[in-house]
């Protein structure tokens, strides 16, 4: 898969699974994964799923904008660079994000999210 | 130097020169670099700066809202995600942007930039 197709599957995987279950993202983070969220820098997998399932909403909708991705230059991993919008229930708004991800290759032929940081662009 | 310490000294450093030398962020990448600017990806130092030096405005001034960074897990390196404004002369509003950077280091103790994703965040 080429690494664009491959970004952008990706991408449509991690924000399907934020959006309808978010405790399965755990099985895309490892223990040395690193997410800043607003930031705030939280590590290891549990405690990233801890974050993320525990925000201050219920409900929420991504839709993306544009995906960027380049080869991290070491161990055929993949930086990937996402903005879009963020819907929340009952906001009459959508929020404007971007975020980035670095994809490393597991042993496995999968990928795993090793650093990931996200910021609302606020108007 | 801490990290955060590190990003935002090089985070200065970017957009200073970017906004009084275009020209001199050249010793800023290497062969390998890539960027890759509103979906366009060029690749070397070169041709990152011809693509820098020709963009359709003359004078620019950035202004940084926010800068995270993460060690990247390889070789010491570092990511930086920063946020913030962008004013050209002679227009009205500012038009938000969005940059990440992931740094190497040198072998003279300094850091080159491997991989640039920069977008506008359009409102």
């Amino acid at each position: 898969m080429d690494p664009d197709a491959l970004a952008k599957a990706f991408v449509e995987h991690y924000y399907t699974t934020f959006d309808t279950n978010r405790s399965g993202l755990a099985n895309l983070y490892q223990e040395g994964s690193m997410l800043s969220f607003e930031g705030q820098k939280i590590q290891g997998s549990q405690n990233i799923v801890a974050k993320l399932t525990t925000l201050p909403f219920q409900q929420c909708h991504h839709s993306i904008t544009t995906v960027d991705c380049q080869p991290s230059g070491v161990n055929a991993g993949m930086l990937v660079f996402v903005s879009g919008n963020l819907q929340l229930a009952g906001e009459q708004h959508a929020l404007k994000f971007s975020q980035m991800f670095h994809l490393i290759p597991t042993p496995q032929g999968s990928y795993y999210v090793l650093n990931d940081i996200f910021r609302l662009n606020y108007a």
